[in-house]
């Protein structure tokens, strides 16, 4: 893997991700495909429709289910889902912390319940990474304990230095598997709730490690805007310029163009989505409800300025009946569009950072 | 509307309807799109991929939600769902009898309230014409009972001539919208349970009216497929030759086979789309379930000899896992499929009418 970063603009970074499988403009938008498929009945082919140059897979569902020497053997999560471009996947600790019953953590990694069946299982931090190999990833994330807050900073810094000892042991069990051929890179995650200075100091540790990119992860968990905003500046000042930064779970447009402002190059979300199974459609004028009635006889399409095959092909009214109607069809067209919106977004991101108008950009463009 | 017979094989008919919207060969296979949406996430333009020629929508659905107006000014149903192609709908009469609640039938029409909100509604055969010309459609069809079996031959009988004269005034509203000019045209529909002199009778007094075309009702509502056989015969001798012949809601591959031999050009069913819910999946080896253990590791896909888009792309593991995981892409998957495969099917009948082996016609091409 290398990054190369073609411009700066104050911290905002124009850079390309260089991947086996294929090349990543940044910023860029990660699109979630959990469970190796997308959320309203997208396939693989959708997703590049929907102009997504990454996709990203969730390590603890596909351990459970279908696990993942079926993967590694349909040729791993690209031969197996028809996707022929990056995959970033994560460690499983997340939902290890949000979805799995009764967990508990030693040093040696966390025992839990699987939220499918109850099933007991163990994940160590070698574990994660002999997982993510198997599914044929190409950027594996480190395992870490994702901390409930609020929490005591005496918990919090003992939990960051175990995630600590818990990434060297990553590092060395991808080193072990991947025999250095760098086919799967390692990124590190920055831990540490809303507290700056155990942030910066595990920042500088996971530094040390010279691994090919870093996360910052546990936000986007409750917080407001400004201490996520706060907890990014802090942890930035830790993270080497030269590689690629990735603020895990995050979010909104405004989100995004505040974080990449801040020095960040990746995003992952599941707002297009879930935001599109209640209706909220984005776009270039700001976010629609497709549901309210003023839209049931309007022809025109989501969003005029819209390329994606929904709005070059159908009507506000025609989507709206399909949300009333409750057809399938709504939800799929709503995550065609919005994922479109957040990759369109990315791009003109790059667009203004490379211009040199970054600073004047606007989310809704159209807005008058 | 013409249609022209171009080869017939025993009453086996090669035909070609040609319709404002486009041409149909025959026999034909319709592909439902009940709420002018295709169930499985399925948009107009997968209808094209699956090979759809013309597609059926529901006078009862799009009369409730989103009503036939909105639809009339969005483009009728064609520039409503983007599809390009011919499309039939029925008259309602089959929903007001399957699904709407409180039923009042008076020589007028019928009073019933809608299942969605309770609302109440009254149709009559000229409504029922008014609301399919609003949709622009380019077949309608007539208003009909669909009488409950078992009942009393009188009420048979009662029902069958209150049909012919609801039919009648059918034909007086279409021509009064239409002017003669058809761009939608009226078939009529042979009810009568299984009484077959009273079939023959109904039949007769409809092919007096010089419709462009006839269709069989009342069937595929749990007779046995003999039932459903001798029924189309002894219909079918009173259906002018010239002239298409529909057989609403069948069916199975097997009793579409056995219809054509028995002289029926096109069909409609649900089966493509329900089975597909199910996880079965029609194939030239006979029929799978898709959720079977035997397929977890199977990489192989649904169908080496067929051409759509999921057996070009996927496995039947990966299918199998997408049913497993629940998500959505699994339903789309199957519903292109099997339509795929209807269509496919129907098309290999035309073939082998046209060739002359449809004595020996095999459902499943490919079985030992």
């Amino acid at each position: 893997m290398t990054f190369k970063i073609k411009k700066i603009f104050q911290k905002a970074r124009l850079g390309e991700i260089s991947l086996p499988s294929g090349t990543v403009q940044t910023p860029a938008f990660m699109n979630v495909a959990t469970q190796a498929a997308i959320k309203g009945g997208l396939s693989a082919a959708d997703l590049e429709t929907a102009g997504c140059q990454i996709a990203l897979c969730n390590t603890y569902h596909l351990h459970l289910r279908p696990g993942e020497d079926l993967v590694r053997d349909a040729g791993g999560l690209r031969g197996f889902m028809r996707w022929n471009r990056p995959i970033l996947t994560d460690s499983g600790g997340f939902q290890i912390f949000s979805l799995a019953n009764l967990r508990k953590i030693t040093e040696d990694g966390v025992a839990f319940s699987s939220h499918i069946d109850g099933r007991k299982i163990f994940m160590s931090p070698e574990d994660s990474i002999r997982i993510q190999y198997a599914l044929g990833t190409d950027i594996a994330m480190a395992f870490d304990e994702c901390i409930g807050l609020p929490a005591p900073d005496a918990y919090i810094k003992a939990s960051c230095e175990r995630t600590v000892r818990w990434l060297r042991r990553c590092n060395d069990e991808l080193l072990r598997l991947d025999g250095g051929s760098e086919r799967t890179v390692l990124f590190g995650i920055s831990q540490g709730g809303a507290n700056a200075a155990l942030r910066r100091g595990m920042m500088r540790e996971i530094a040390e490690l010279d691994l090919p990119g870093h996360a910052i992860g546990g936000l986007a968990v409750g917080e407001s805007a400004q201490e996520m905003y706060d907890t990014i500046e802090a942890v930035e000042e830790e993270m080497p310029v030269g590689k690629p930064r990735y603020l895990m779970g995050v979010g909104t447009p405004e989100n995004i163009v505040e974080a990449v402002k801040r020095g960040v190059d990746m995003f992952d979300c599941v707002l297009p989505a879930r935001n599109g199974r209640h209706g909220k459609f984005y776009t270039s004028c700001g976010t629609l409800n497709i549901k309210n009635e003023k839209y049931a006889r309007d022809f025109s399409p989501v969003d005029g300025n819209c390329g994606c095959p929904v709005c070059r092909n159908y009507s506000r009214a025609y989507i709206r009946h399909l949300f009333k109607a409750e057809e399938m069809l709504a939800l799929r067209f709503a995550v065609i569009h919005n994922l479109t919106f957040f990759n369109n977004l990315m791009s003109r991101i790059r667009s203004s950072i490379d211009d040199g108008s970054f600073a004047e950009f606007k989310v809704f463009e159209a807005l008058a």
